[in-house]
């Protein structure tokens, strides 16, 4: 695709998204209000596919359904005609896929726990003790641990029944359009964890900013949004030319 | 594209955006927000395109630059290649152009005012006084005033100097990133408006209900919003299985 007036450096992103689709939009709108702009042209080029025909992710990860796999590469495809040369997932829960889903296109395809270590390597502190809100599969998988094993940090989980009681049935709730009710829920979950001492807390499921948003939480200073940090790092790579 | 599970009755929609991006972001949540859902998968199927390679608008509208018909066919063929089954467009201006866009798609283009007409006629009572703020070539292309001409409204807009002052900076600083300013600037146009007897204003920039929200403005109940009228229609033609 030539480019024909754009100041941004680099061709579009592809944006698999619509897990769920107000997450989709979320990161949509921080990734346009992370970008330097004067004007409509030196905003990121995006191609965002929100086609929400996968089979529930959690379902298929607990072994309760058929995998999401070829709805998504049916859907990577699809982005992958229209010449996009970065891939990013709106969604952690997804990122239990990502080795296949990295093996299934020839654009590189940048991980949303990458995007939060280099967000977090720019504080003048790292976190010693950090809370860790996700779906079941995002903890079991230790899609965060293992990635931020090199920061040395401590990560504390809400018991089972705080997790279901507070953060599954708030992302349920987000996803059926009613993050307000979703936010109430999670400022308990969070309080729960600032209450065994930890500093920070990631929200490590995309439907959880558009949550504590929603209800303008006072929790949000403490909490550190993968989604934000994902369309921070989109920007960045869309600014940055290739060598 | 198979539809695996998805409980919407049509194909993905396409949405041609970046003008400007922070609009198309806008309007993608209203979508969201306007859909009945459950799950994930009831959520309207969309890809957007928000390449911002276009020409500027207005100044191809008023003989100041090159057109932006090439950078739009481009987009729309890189939807229709995607499979998309109705075309969406989340900026007035761009409307100027809805007959050669029309002809250069073999799928239908839904347009912003009869959206806004079908709301327009759900209303109990019509207005008959209507302000209206838009782009200049909004307004010299009569886009609302024609299409809207069965309605018998009597339009109105603000003289030149707010028009400058106040509606066309506020659509730049959107563009730029500063919807707060915008939203300040707006209310001024806006009770210029109700001083000379409107009843209802319509934001036909699709900037515009951006900025009015940022600042959560007093007059956003009496204002018609035509991206979120695009919103719905988009929903109800999703959900309605095709004759």
């Amino acid at each position: 695709m030539s480019n024909l007036i754009s100041t941004t450096a680099r061709g579009p992103v592809g944006v698999l998204g619509g897990m769920g689709p107000l997450a989709t939009a979320d990161f949509f709108r921080k990734l346009v209000e992370a970008t330097p702009a004067h004007r409509d042209q030196d905003h990121v080029p995006i191609i965002i596919y929100s086609v929400p025909e996968h089979p529930n992710l959690v379902d298929a990860l607990t072994n309760n359904g058929p995998s999401p796999l070829p709805a998504i590469l049916r859907g990577l495809g699809i982005l992958k005609r229209a010449d996009v040369q970065l891939i990013v997932m709106p969604c952690n829960t997804v990122h239990s896929w990502y080795s296949e889903i990295q093996d299934g296109i020839d654009v590189p395809v940048l991980h949303i726990v990458d995007a939060v270590r280099d967000d977090l390597l720019e504080t003048p502190v790292l976190p010693e003790r950090v809370g860790l809100l996700a779906t079941e599969p995002t903890l079991r998988a230790r899609i965060y641990q293992d990635r931020l094993a090199a920061c040395g940090i401590d990560f504390v989980v809400n018991p089972i029944a705080e997790r279901e009681e507070f953060v599954l049935k708030a992302i349920k709730l987000v996803k059926q359009g009613h993050p307000n009710q979703a936010g109430l829920l999670l400022e308990c979950a969070i309080q729960s964890l600032l209450n065994v001492g930890v500093q920070s807390v990631i929200l490590a499921c995309t439907e959880l900013p558009v949550a504590l948003a929603s209800i303008n939480s006072r929790f949000l200073d403490l909490c550190i949004d993968p989604t934000l940090a994902l369309a921070r790092a989109t920007v960045a790579w869309s600014l940055t030319r290739p060598e």
